[in-house]
C-alpha cells in the first residue's frame, strides 16, 4: 500500500498495512459500532452497530420463514445435569461457562454485597442450546405426524472466553440457533445443507462476502456432531474467518436425550437432528473485509442507513431555505428503494463543524454522502459523494438525475464490494504441494498477507497434530464442497488424499 | 355465565367461571403458546407465543423510532459493585437475582460436574439494566451537545421469583427497556409521559386492551424512580394487571453512577434519566382480556395469522381441484392488507381428522377460518367462520365478497374486541366512599369478578400500611392521569385527598 509523503492522512491510524489488529479496533471506535463494558469479554453494541445486526436479522429471518422455519424462545439457564449427556458436548462447553449458583444477595455486614441462597442445582447460562431444546423436542415428537420440525431461535449466548475480541470472540455474543429434527437421515442432511446455501447466499448477496462452503476436519467440529459444514471468508490480511456453521448432529442427541418418534408403521424409531447458526462475529467480517483506511464501509444492502445529508447555511434565511429543499428532496428519496430494500436517509443538522460531520459519515461508511447549500440549490444541483471513492472525489449531478439514478448507484456499490472482495479473495488462493513450500508461504512478521493454501490431506490424528500446525498457527478450514476431485497425497503424513483442504491463519 | 345443560361443551376446561387461574393455564397449553421447561420459572415459549411476542415487538419498535430512539444491546451480567450504587434499587432487587459466581465446570469425579474457577466478583444477570447502562451513559455523556442520549434495548431479563405464572410472571422473561438522559427537568418527564402515551396508544390500538394512565403512589414506584407512571388494564376477573410502566428518574441515578454533562454556559451539571418498559407479561394481558371458554381469542391486528384455510377431498381428482383452488384465492388474499398490516393467510394440508383441525384453530384464536371442499369450488360460494361468533355460524358469502371485505371484517372485529373489553372494564368501575363498602366489594369467593374501586386515598404510610390492604389482597393500581379533581378524605385514614386512586386485586 502507499506510504510514500504525498498521500494524505488517513482518517483510521493505524492503517492496515501498519497494525491489522490495531486498525480493526480503531474502525470499530471511530464508527460507533460498539465498545468495551464493564463485563469482562462483553461488549456494548452501540445504535450504528445494532442497526447492522438489526439489518442481519431481519434478512436472515425471512430466509429462514420462507424455508418453513418459525421462530420460538427457550430458557437462557440449562441445569448442568442437561449438560452431561453428550460426552463430547459438555467436553467441548464445561471448561468455558458462565455458572449459576445462587438466587440472592445480601449485605455482608461491611455494606458489601455478597451471593446468598445457594441453588440445589446450578445452572450454566446457555453457550448453545441443543440440550435443553432437545429435551422439548422429546416432549413435542411422538409421532412421524409431528416431522419436521423447524425451529430457530434469536438469542443471546455466553461461552467465558479468555481471549476476546470485539465483534469476532466475546463471551457475550447475539446469534441465532436453528434446531430441526426430522425421521430420515437423507432429510437431516438435506436440511444441515440447505442451511449451509442459505448462509452463503446471505453472505455473498447482502455483506457482500465471498465465502466458501465446506465440511469441517473432524477435530474442528461441532462438539457431538457427526459432521459440520461451515463457510469461510478471507479477511484482508489474509485470515480465515469461520462465518456461519451447519451441524448434522446425526442420531447423537436425539440417543442422548431420548427423542424418539412412531414411524409410520408404528415402529419406534430415534430422530435425526441437526442445528446450524450464526452471529454477531458477521459484523467482525464486514468490518474486516470491506473496510479501508478511512473506516468503516458498509455494503449499500445491509447499511442502517444510505443516504446522508448534510444541509449547510449562513444566514437564517438560508436556513429556511436549505432546509425547505433538504426536507423535500429526502421526502422524494424516502419514496425510492433498491434491491427490495427501502432507501434510508438521515439529515445530519447537528451545530458542529462541517469537516467534523464529513468524517464522522465517512469514518461510520455512509455509502453516499449529500452537502447541499445555497449555491447548490440555486443550481438545482447535487454533488454526490460515494464511500467507495475518494473522499474529495465527487460528481454533480441534477436533483432529478440524482434520484433517477440513486438505486443503480447503490446497487453498483454492493456489486462493485463483493467484487473487489472476491478478486482479493481468490488473488490470495494457492495450490501447495510441499510442507518447505507451506512453511515458507505462512512464515514471516505478522503483517504478512498470506491466505488460503489449498493443500491435499488426509484428515487422521497424525496429521491433525502434525507441529507445523501449531508452529505456522495455522488449521484446516474445511474441504471445500465444490473443490476438485483430485489424487494426491497428505502434505504431513504422505497418505492417500481424494481432495485438497484450505489451510489458513484464522479468527 | 350460561350454564343450563343445553349449552354446548366447551374446549377448555375448565371455564372461567368454573376456575379462572386453571381456565388461563389451560387456554396457553390448547393454543400451544408456551409451556413449562425444566428451569423452574422459566418457560419455552412456542411458535405461536412468540409469534405473537414478534408482532408486539416489531409494532412497538417502529413507535419508539418515529420517536426519536435507537436500539443498542448492553451486557447480560451486572457486576454486584454495580447494583450497591443506587440503595433503593439494590433494595429492590438484591432480593431476587440469580448469580453468576464461576465460569466453569469440572467433574467430581463420580461423574458429575460441579461449579469450578470462581470468579473474582460476582455477577448478576440483569434483572433490569439502569446500572449497565447508566455506567455506559456516564462515558457517552459529556456536553449538552449530546443531549438527548435515547436509546432502547429489547433483551432477555431474569428475577427469581418465588411464585411464577406463565407470562405474567416468569423468572426469565422478554421485554423492552427504554433507557433516556436528557439535559433538563421538564424534558425528562416530558419523555416519561410521552412513552406512556405510546404504551396507551399501543395496548389500545393493537392489543385492544383499554387501560388507564395513571400514577404510582409511593410504595408501588419502581426501585430508584422519583415517580412511576402505568397503564392499568382489567382482566375478565376483574383483577388488575400493570401492563407497561414509564419511570422518571430524576437525578437519582444519574447523582449515583456521575451521568453528568457541561450545560452551554459550561456549567457541570446533572443530567435527568427516564426508563419504561413491557415485557412477554402484555401476552398474559392479551390472553386474559379476550378469551373465552373455547380458548384463545386474538385481535387480528396482532395475530401471527388471520386466515386459516382447510381443504378437503375425498378422491385424489378432487384434491388436485381443491388445491389449485385454494392456491389461487390464497394468492389473492396474500394482496391484501387491513390497517397497514398484511394479511397472513396459512394452509392447513395436515393429515388429521377435520374435527380436530378446526378445533385447533379455534383454540388458537386464528380470526377467520375456511373449510373449502368441491361443493364450495362448484358454487364459488365460501362457508366464513369468525372466531368472535359461535363455531357453527358460518356465513355464506361469495369468493369475491370474501376478498373484497376481509380487510372490513379484520377491522371490525379487532374494533369488536376493544369496545366489548371496554364495556367490560367500564361496568366493573365503581366508586366507592366507605371501608365498610370496600370490605363488601372485595369479599366473597375467588369466582368472584370484583373490578376497580375508585377510592379517596391519601398518600401516605398510614394509608399504605393500613390491615385491609393485605386482608382483601388489594393495592393502589394508580392515581388515573384523566381522574377528576375532586375533594375528599382518604378511606383509610381520613386525611385531605384531591383525587379518586384506583384500587383493585391485581397480577
Amino acid at each position: 500500500m502507499n506510504t510514500n509523503n504525498i498521500k494524505t492522512k488517513n482518517a483510521i491510524n493505524p492503517t492496515r498495512t501498519e497494525n491489522y489488529p490495531e486498525w480493526y479496533l480503531e474502525v470499530i471506535k471511530a464508527a460507533d459500532l460498539a465498545e468495551n463494558s464493564p463485563v469482562r469479554g462483553s461488549m456494548v453494541i452501540r445504535p450504528w452497530g445494532y442497526g447492522i445486526w438489526e439489518n442481519i436479522r431481519n434478512i436472515l429471518d425471512i430466509m429462514f420463514k420462507d424455508t418453513g422455519h418459525e421462530n420460538a424462545y427457550f430458557p437462557l439457564l440449562i441445569p448442568i445435569s442437561f449438560l452431561e449427556k453428550e460426552a463430547e458436548h459438555v467436553e467441548g462447553f464445561a471448561k468455558e461457562c458462565a455458572v449459576v449458583t445462587h438466587h440472592r444477595l445480601k449485605g455482608d455486614g461491611s455494606g458489601k454485597l455478597i451471593p446468598d441462597g445457594k441453588l440445589e442445582e446450578a445452572f450454566v447460562i446457555r453457550p448453545t442450546s441443543e440440550t435443553i431444546i432437545g429435551h422439548m423436542f422429546a416432549k413435542w415428537c411422538k409421532s412421524y405426524r409431528d416431522l419436521p420440525i423447524l425451529i430457530n431461535q434469536w438469542a443471546n449466548v455466553m461461552r467465558w472466553e479468555m481471549r476476546t475480541r470485539m465483534f469476532l470472540r466475546t463471551s457475550e455474543f447475539l446469534w441465532q440457533e436453528g434446531h430441526t429434527v426430522h425421521a430420515t437421515e437423507s432429510e437431516a442432511m438435506t436440511e444441515t445443507l440447505k442451511m449451509l446455501d442459505v448462509y452463503e447466499n446471505f453472505a455473498q448477496n447482502y455483506l457482500a462476502i465471498p465465502v466458501i462452503k465446506g465440511e469441517k476436519t473432524k477435530n474442528e467440529r461441532f462438539p457431538g456432531a457427526v459432521n459440520t459444514y461451515t463457510i469461510e471468508a478471507m479477511m484482508q490480511d489474509g485470515k480465515a474467518l469461520q462465518s456461519g456453521t451447519s451441524h448434522f448432529l446425526g442420531q447423537n442427541f436425539s440417543k442422548a436425550q431420548e427423542i424418539k418418534y412412531f414411524s409410520a408403521n408404528e415402529k419406534e424409531e430415534y430422530a435425526w437432528t441437526t442445528s446450524w447458526g450464526v452471529s454477531t462475529r458477521l459484523i467482525g467480517g464486514l468490518i474486516m473485509t470491506h473496510s479501508d483506511d478511512d473506516g468503516l464501509v458498509l455494503p449499500p444492502k445491509i447499511a442502517p442507513a444510505h443516504v446522508i445529508i448534510m444541509p449547510i447555511w449562513k444566514t437564517s434565511d438560508e436556513e429556511k431555505q436549505v432546509l425547505n429543499y433538504v426536507e423535500a428532496l429526502t421526502k422524494d428519496i424516502r419514496q425510492l428503494s433498491f434491491c427490495d430494500i427501502k432507501i434510508i436517509v438521515k439529515i445530519d443538522k447537528r451545530d458542529i463543524r462541517g469537516g467534523e460531520k464529513v468524517w464522522q459519515s465517512i469514518k461510520k461508511g455512509l455509502p453516499i454522502r449529500l452537502e447541499i447549500g445555497p449555491r447548490d440549490i440555486a443550481s438545482d444541483n447535487l454533488l454526490v459523494a460515494r464511500r467507495d471513492k475518494d473522499p474529495k472525489d465527487k460528481s454533480s449531478m441534477s436533483r432529478f438525475d440524482f434520484i433517477q439514478n440513486l438505486p443503480s448507484i447503490l446497487e453498483e456499490m454492493q456489486n462493485n464490494l463483493f467484487n473487489k472482495a472476491l478478486q482479493f479473495r481468490n488473488k490470495h488462493i494457492v495450490k501447495i504441494n510441499t510442507l518447505e513450500a507451506l512453511k515458507t508461504y505462512f512464515s514471516g512478521d505478522e503483517s504478512k498477507v498470506c491466505g488460503f493454501a489449498l493443500c491435499h490431506y488426509n484428515d487422521c490424528d497424525e496429521a491433525a497434530n502434525h507441529p507445523l500446525m501449531s508452529e505456522l498457527k495455522i488449521t484446516i478450514r474445511c474441504i471445500p464442497l465444490n473443490g476438485e476431485n483430485e489424487e494426491g497425497c497428505c502434505l504431513f503424513t504422505g497418505k492417500p488424499s481424494l481432495k485438497r483442504v484450505i489451510i489458513a491463519k484464522s479468527y
